[in-house]
């Protein structure tokens, strides 16, 4: 492998400067060029000795970028981002809003395949890897149920959606799952369990000097779909405590699966994630996917992806030597 | 899907009588024959309602059947079974002589490709499932290590070595992990570790009358490769408490994966089995493999192919549906 996997990275947040801290871990990649919607460009400093670029310009890049990360958010950037790149480039992302991921595939695809590239769509740990354990579980032991978990771990949504509450200046939410709710399925009981009985929410809000704390907790309590199923402790602290303590963005869960074979043989297939840094752990995620863009495109295997559809082998920076590693 | 793929089973021992019992938990699949070698072939009672062939005859049913899952051992069956049978149908089998994989893979690959057909090799646990994690523990985060743990559970390889000792009727061997070096390694500590230090080996032992117990126990404890090398126990049983305590062949293992991104942030990826039956295990994996060899097949992806080769959508009966299991 001569010649280098030529990496672009649009959007410069968390993600992207995860990107840009975990490429030098892929010898076979490097980054040649930050993509950004800010003017002037100068404006955007980045750690790497690579130019930064304006978005608008992307096509003059075309033939220099082999993979194009999107960094982008899944709730305004990516539906954006997503089709318009995909025209140019291959790309790769982390689109996480999982009800919405059929009908993102097809956009993707339609703009992918149309010009002759390859999208790799919703890479990371769930949509991600988890996805893809609870395939292999259920598609190898189809006798049984598979569980999720997640956390501890802060949930960039939840988070979001306190910070939209009037008088609300900054805050991280923590998802717990209960450990009562993991042994149960641990213990092969099957359990049918509500969202209440399987995580819980802790929220460290900072409050402006004014604010009506009573009735900011009871916003953040009742608020549909994000915590009114659930049991939620909300903890009001300084913004330099929120500061020194919560902002590492570490996550986890767990991918159970309890089935059977036989006559009433147990078998219990777990996966298990702990992350001191969540855009750290997808943007790795997200190069080793890049990598499989590549070598799709180079197949001539256009159109959108998922982590369903890629041979694992693709992954590697190896071929048929992985055979070694059986 | 309307059409059934017809499944053959090729050798009735564990593994056989395992793919027998759990094909009736995979609706898109029906057995429609029993390979044996046994003459006459009416000597061998099975519990399906299926016809008994000789494998001389397995030609004749060439396209009556879709995959044919080889039920062999690996030591003596699977090396002559294996490139036969491949040349006639499509194969999936659990050859698990990790040394011998590579060399393995290209005479199924000739035998295969040359004939249109599709043979998936070393379908299982490990090799297997434990390979697939390793694959994508390394790919996503490649600034890291892996461990392998097994047990704890019965070796089959092990247990026949001992029933090799002159004056040994029967015997069972556990392999089992030692919890301080898995601790270690959860624990980030990134631990060297060598054979004694990670596993020891617990053996159930049936000997003659007139046996030297004392001599059949340093026979075992010195055994090169086998035992030489682990801290091993031996206990004397009766036959009965053989049978009775010890014949259920559970096993069971961890792959765990400690890496580091960015500055010093951990990530510790893990998958774990546990199985009261090894064998039903193992056939079940290869009824989801043998799903994924006729599709490889109908679109003429002919040869050798290992778990690392196969996009992991085409071991479910599903299609682009799957993209909502994301």
């Amino acid at each position: 492998m001569s010649e280098k996997i030529r990496i672009g990275i649009c959007g410069y947040g968390n993600l992207g400067r995860g990107v840009e801290s975990e490429i030098a871990k892929f010898p076979d990649m490097e980054l040649v060029a930050v993509v950004t919607r800010r003017k002037p460009v100068e404006s955007l400093r980045i750690k790497a000795d690579a130019p930064v670029i304006h978005a608008e310009n992307a096509i003059d890049w075309k033939d220099k970028i082999d993979v194009m990360i999107l960094c982008g958010g899944s709730a305004n950037d990516l539906p954006v981002q997503g089709p318009q790149f995909a025209k140019i480039f291959n790309t790769v992302n982390s689109f996480d809003t999982h009800k919405k991921i059929p009908d993102y595939f097809r956009v993707m695809h339609n703009a992918a395949k149309s010009n002759d590239n390859v999208s790799i769509i919703s890479i990371g740990w769930d949509p991600g890897l988890f996805s893809l354990m609870r395939l292999y579980m259920g598609a190898v032991i189809p006798n049984g149920k598979t569980y999720t978990f997640w956390g501890k771990g802060v949930s960039q949504g939840h988070s979001d959606a306190i910070r939209g509450i009037d008088g609300v200046v900054d805050a991280i939410q923590y998802t717990i799952p209960a450990d009562t709710a993991i042994n149960s399925v641990r213990n092969g009981e099957n359990p049918e369990l509500t969202p209440r009985a399987a995580h819980t929410r802790l929220c460290y809000v900072v409050v402006s000097e004014t604010a009506d704390k009573a009735r900011i907790e009871h916003s953040i309590k009742t608020m549909p779909n994000y915590f009114d199923e659930y049991d939620t402790t909300v903890r009001f602290v300084s913004i330099e405590e929120l500061n020194a303590e919560h902002k590492k963005l570490p996550h986890g869960g767990n991918v159970i699966h309890m089935g059977t074979t036989g006559d009433r043989n147990n078998k219990i297939i777990e996966f298990s994630l702990k992350l001191d840094s969540n855009p750290e752990f997808t943007a790795s995620a997200l190069l080793a996917h890049a990598r499989a863009a590549h070598k799709l495109s180079e197949e001539g295997e256009f159109g959108a992806k998922t982590i369903f559809d890629i041979p694992p082998i693709y992954l590697t920076g190896l071929s048929n030597a992985t055979r070694e590693l059986l």
